[in-house]
Parts: C-alpha cells; sequence; structure tokens
C-alpha cells in the first residue's frame, strides 16, 4: 500500500502534523480542514484528498479531532516510536541540526552520535554528545542501532560520507550538503536545500526600476 | 499575471533551477523533460506543465536547451540581479548560512550583514563579515538595499525579529526558528523546517517487530 501513495503527499505530512502539533499545543481541541489548510499554505481540497490516502479523519460538518488526528499523523509518518539518527560533521550545521532537531518533547527521532574528521573536534562536547571520529561509523551504527544518517560535510565529501553509511547499514539519508550523493535503492535519500526557500522568496520581491526584464 | 501562478508552483522551480544547473555544469546541453524530471525526482507531466506557465521553452521530440532553461529560470526566479540578504542570529546556523549561501559563482542572492543581540558575538568576523549588533538592523538595511532577511534566532525571539525586519524596510523572510512569526500582508515570510525531511524520511522506513502499529 504504501507504494501507492505519491511521495508528494509524504512530503506534505510532516505540515500538517507541525501545524495539527501546533494548534495542539494552543489547546485547539477541533479544526476544520479550511482553517488546517489556511494554517499551512495549502489548499483544503488538497488537505482532505492527502489524509483521505490514511482513512477516515474527519467528521463532515465538524472538522478533524485535533489530538487523533496528531496522533494517527505521528503513527502514519512512524513518529510514535524512536528512530535513532547520527550526523556526519560537527562543524557550524552539525551542531545547530544537534540543538536544533532536539525541540519539541513529543520529538521521538533521537541523535545518538554526532561525527567528524576533524582531530581538533573529536572529543568536543556538542550537547550530551561526544563528537566520534569516523572511523567509529559503522560499528556505532549497528550498535546502537541508528537507522538514519545526516550529512552535513562540505560538499565535495558528502558522497564518500553517504558511501560510508550505507555500508554501516543505515536505511535513510538526509543529505545538507550542496551536492546530489548517490545511493543504492534500497536506501533512500532526501535533501535540504537551504536556498530553495530563499529562491522562490526571490520571485516574490517586486521588480525595480532599471532592474533587466 | 504573478498572482496567477500557485505557489506550490514557485515553490518547485528551485529544484528546476538546480537540477538544470547541474546539468549545465557537466556540459549537458540538451535534456528532456522525463530526465529533467528524474533529476528532480517528480514526473514528466509536472515538470511540462509547471514551465509552461512561463512560455514556451521545450521543442516537441527535442527537450530543453539547458543554457536556454537556465537563464529562463534565473530571469522568472528575479535570480539573474543581486538581491541583498541579510541574516539576524550569528550563532552556529547563521554562520552556517553565511558559508552555505555563497556557493555557487553564479548566486546573485549576497549576504551583506550578519546581526546579534550577544556582545561576545558582536564584532566577530564571519567569513568577510563583521557581527553587527542588532540596533543596527534598520540603518544598516536602508543604507545597504537589503531586501530580506533570514532569521536564525531561538524560537522565542523569532517574532520580534521578524517585527524589527518588517520596520526595517525588509520585504521577505526567511524564517529557520521552529515557530511562525506573523507579518504585515506586504512582507512575505517561508519557512524551512529542518525536521520535514527527516519526518518524511522516517515513513518509509521500514516497520521493526515489536513496534506498535
Amino acid at each position: 500500500m504504501k507504494q501507492e501513495i505519491s511521495p508528494m503527499v509524504i512530503r506534505r505530512l510532516p505540515l500538517y502534523l507541525r501545524t495539527v502539533q501546533q494548534l495542539a499545543w494552543s489547546g485547539v481541541t477541533t479544526v476544520s480542514s479550511q482553517e488546517l489548510a489556511h494554517r499551512a499554505s495549502v489548499n483544503a481540497a488538497q488537505v482532505r484528498k492527502d489524509l483521505a490516502h490514511f482513512g477516515e479523519f474527519g467528521v463532515k460538518g465538524k472538522g478533524y479531532d485535533v489530538p487523533f488526528l496528531l496522533q494517527k499523523l505521528r503513527s502514519i509518518l512512524q513518529l510514535d516510536r524512536e528512530i535513532r539518527v547520527c550526523i556526519v560533521g560537527a562543524g557550524n550545521l552539525g551542531q545547530a541540526l544537534s540543538n536544533y532537531t532536539m525541540y519539541g518533547s513529543s520529538e521521538t527521532l533521537r541523535i545518538t552520535a554526532l561525527f567528524d574528521i576533524d582531530p581538533l573536534r573529536i572529543g568536543q562536547q556538542i550537547q550530551r554528545l561526544s563528537v566520534l571520529p569516523l572511523d567509529q561509523l559503522r560499528e556505532t551504527v549497528q550498535s546502537e542501532g541508528v537507522r538514519i544518517g545526516m550529512i552535513t560535510v562540505p560538499a565535495d565529501q558528502a558522497q564518500s560520507v553517504a558511501s560510508l553509511l550505507v555500508q554501516a547499514g543505515i536505511e535513510g539519508i538526509v543529505n545538507f550538503a550542496p551536492t546530489i550523493v548517490r545511493v543504492p535503492a534500497h536506501v533512500r535519500v532526501h535533501h535540504v536545500d537551504f536556498t530553495s526557500e530563499l529562491h522562490s522568496l526571490a520571485y516574490y520581491l517586486t521588480c525595480k526600476e532599471g532592474d533587466p526584464v
């Protein structure tokens, strides 16, 4: 069944999850598809269609029960169980992510290791993690049951890190390096591009006089 | 005319831009919509439909001319002219972005100032930028013609920074803080959520025995 659902739908689920989570935090208990769509900046038909892939969550004329929808979204995304994550690259971005993804008490994605090749960084304490040398990656991934790796190294090192992660038995990669990494078909790669939100924002700036057309 | 095009289309343009840019760097001169779609992980009909909003760029049975499409995408996104950007928050993430977005010789989004409130950070040199105190934001934005602000402060400070950016006359905001910021309708906010790629990746992990259903 999973294969049938478009990746575009799956990519919108975290947005719904975040929106519903915020509603729950605000104490809201019911939300219409219109309101949910408005808050998530998509259209209401899209929200209804996307969620309908996974069952009947809404009540006609009443909307969605917020705690129920929250629980369902977490379950669909498998975020109702602990998933261990490692970060390769303890530079600014790796350190920022070590902090960032630990916000939210309901977060079950757990960063359990942080690796680097720089001797000056190895052994440093970032949050509650000690930076480990890259040659301990395989052993750590296997002993700790790490399933996802985040790549935060410079672009020219991203492919070799991806290969190491694959060899270590990782199931999924989130690549933050501005380059494409190739992995075997059984490993899934998601790419985060910081610049794309910046680039799509540029579209909306007003043209200035003297600008090329 | 701009108002008619769905934000979902606009959000895919940077992905096409990046893909076409990579083809150009590899020396590829023509690409079919199938190949472009494959590389961008969307479907070919979507690519053709999205690009058709902006004109006739492809030749039937031949595909797209890569340098021409690259130039067109840059022009549509207004990335063929310099746009000045500032970053508020010179912590790990702000520093990572100062490096990150400067990659690529064709980048016209130019980070021209980096602000913080922490006296220990003010005056520090990050790349070619000296960290400025937040109370110089308005003056700098106006004198330097900064049009976009990126928010990389903790969540509880994001709204006050957004308000300062709006008062300074910024046109667009990219918010990296894990919270919603509210601004007047004439300012556009794009939100970057690091965790969403991680969350949608979790969906694709195989269920393990003993996992809750």
